[in-house]
């Protein structure tokens, strides 16, 4: 008899994003004006064409395709020399951060990657998460068989919480108990906070002292507007040593549809056998890679080596500034609606306090029904996001002071 | 402190490919002259350009993507409609196949299917692999902690390996104990032998009355010649109920560079939880796609809907006549030269056996360095290999004649 993992039978209803598509759609089946009127706030998901160095990068690697002399089959799981180059030089040696080529492995997706990278680590390790959080690190958790069961507020047993809240900035520290793998995003889905450099050392030095490994989710770094913030993780003096980084073009160069991103598993990173022997776990990710994956499509490698071009860095800029005005449109309309406002900074997304301590989802609810906005309510991002919602910048300027204009409009 | 996934050093060195990859640069280091007169036919990757029809569709997604208005961020993580129902009506409806759109999980490749399947079934299940087989099976089955440690021919403890010899055809028999998972490969890699209807049907009746799950690798149906041999285990009545069937674009369509594939998850197909009650396994898969990944890339998609257009279907029936043309000259050669020659009339590989009794790797050594021909040892695929290896007819025509002409001058 074929046994199923029953770990899955204990993740929470729905996935939040197909959770919030199903009570848009039951909306906008109910009446058709409204639908016309609805605006997207709510998955962060980019919406201005890519960039066109990416476009004529892309048509050039169909064209190759297309004939025998230049066509290509399978390419290296890891990704071509060609983007891995492009990244570690454009986005970490030119920032002095020490990270050679054959450390990035290119992938199809950050989400795939802060999944997929518990393949290679043990089932032992005490898991820390920011609470509220991007959903996949908990839910692939849950999946792994690593906690017990959610209580009321969704929370898993085995799972350290690290409360994000206004008294901290919204980025966590360090802590009592000693915990092995820890998840840090900066800037930070949801809360759109970014951490300093201090924070970040902060967390380094506990991560060296405990052994531990930080799993760095950086996605959003292009949206930092400080040149005081830190960009990467590996720009703080250990973090070879203790920190996986993930990133993606999915947010800067537009790629959400396009499928590029990249993990840095720097060689000299070690976690420990259940022997207790130090391993390198480049290794281990490398062979994960061989095995279980066939690269990213070569047309998307191309397109994704153009963002790195002169002209694609340009456009790319555009792109985040094109985003980063919204925000300030966001920022200052929700504002001006008497709301407590956090975020939008340094990141696409500006995280808001409910009014009159109403729910996360009562807040979704009303701004849907009353302003025909989709956002997402905080408490699908972890206990600790109730009494809070997201708004996405990734739209038109159009659209962005539409909405702006009709959160002023809002009858709480 | 972090521990690693030990099961990872379990693994024997280097994956097959990886090996065979650095024994052909060490050659071609020591001669320039060979260098250039190399023939590869060991890897199984695709020589020929992408069909016309797939090379137009790409470029139009490309310029879609150019334009705010018909720009696309993130799609389904289940894959796009268009290409669902595309799949679901073109490979199983029309050949009297019973699959639903929705039962499609379109994916960038087989080889991450059949080890990503794995997420969603338990750990107490006994596998069954043919031996010799794919061996990402294997691999990925040790990663995830299903075996023991390797014996001394490769051959893990846990694992209920299925031998395929001259004596069953290459195909296995289900064994006398129950097994709860059996991963069947038709047309075979590596052998080239294609399951029979008959041959299906005892491994249904098997699996229905044991309860356990087919994992069915059919990613090299197209190359089936005879109307008699099943394409689809669904062809088979009772599939729907103990069955996964995988599919890829990679071997007709040449879409290894591209990427895409996808899985078929039928909703009627159940497996039990550890307190022994019956669940269905869709929505489990269905979770971890949309959780750990985030679709395949939409210029792909486009692609790969094209390949189903009645153009593409044309320019895909003429790649597949290309190779298995390559695959008669081969085989041809072969049986010239005097060898044991299987596989080659349903599938793109050749398995032959080593004369004199010499081994795989030995024999992979004498060809590369007295033909230049780079073939894959048989012995990679798992210990029932030894004594065979397998030549890829994944090559232009010209070259096909070359290689056979080399193996009938080879002094053995």
């Amino acid at each position: 008899m074929a046994y199923l993992n029953d770990h899955y039978l204990k993740l929470k209803a729905g996935y939040l994003f197909p959770e919030i598509a199903r009570r848009v759609r039951a909306f906008c089946e109910q009446s058709a004006d409204a639908a016309e009127r609805l605006i997207r706030c709510g998955i962060g998901d980019v919406t201005e064409p890519l960039p066109a160095a990416a476009i004529q990068a892309m048509h050039l690697a169909v064209d190759e395709m297309a004939r025998r002399e230049t066509f290509r089959g399978y390419g290296p799981e890891q990704g071509y020399e060609f983007l891995r180059h492009a990244i570690a030089q454009n986005d970490y040696r030119d920032h002095g951060a020490d990270i050679a080529d054959d450390e990035i492995f290119v992938s199809d997706g950050s989400k795939c990657d802060t999944g997929n990278i518990l393949d290679v680590l043990g089932q032992q390790n005490r898991i820390a998460i920011s609470d509220p959080v991007y959903p996949v690190y908990v839910d692939t958790n849950v999946m792994a068989g690593h906690t017990g069961e959610a209580d009321e507020s969704g929370a898993y047993a085995g799972i350290v919480y690290l409360p994000c809240t206004p008294t901290n900035g919204f980025f966590p520290e360090p802590p009592k108990q000693p915990v092995d793998v820890i998840y840090l995003c900066s800037p930070n889905n949801p809360t759109g906070a970014a951490a300093t450099r201090a924070q970040l050392e902060n967390w380094v030095n506990y991560a060296l002292t405990h052994k531990s490994i930080i799993l760095f989710d950086a996605a959003y770094e292009a949206y930092i507007s400080s040149p005081a913030i830190p960009h990467s993780i590996y720009e703080i003096p250990g973090a070879r040593d203790c920190a996986i980084e993930f990133r993606s073009c999915s947010k800067n160069g537009g790629f959400t549809g396009v499928r590029c991103a990249f993990t840095v598993v720097p060689r000299t990173l070690k976690a420990i056998t259940s022997r207790g022997d130090q391993q390198p776990l480049h290794p281990l990710w490398l062979r994960r890679m061989t095995t279980k994956f066939n690269g990213v499509s070569y047309l998307v490698q191309r397109g994704a080596e153009a963002l790195y071009s002169p002209e694609g860095k340009k456009q790319v800029r555009s792109l985040i500034e094109h985003y980063l005005g919204n925000a300030k449109v966001l920022v200052a309309g929700a504002k001006a609606a008497g709301l407590s406002v956090y975020g939008g900074v340094h990141a696409p997304y500006i995280w808001v306090q409910t009014p009159n301590g109403i729910s996360s989802w009562q807040a979704f609810d009303k701004i849907l029904k009353q302003a025909n906005v989709v956002i997402t309510p905080g408490s699908g991002f972890g206990s600790k996001g109730e009494g809070y919602f997201r708004i996405s910048a990734f739209n038109s300027r159009a659209n962005a002071e539409e909405v702006a204009r009709r959160l002023k409009a809002l009858n709480w």
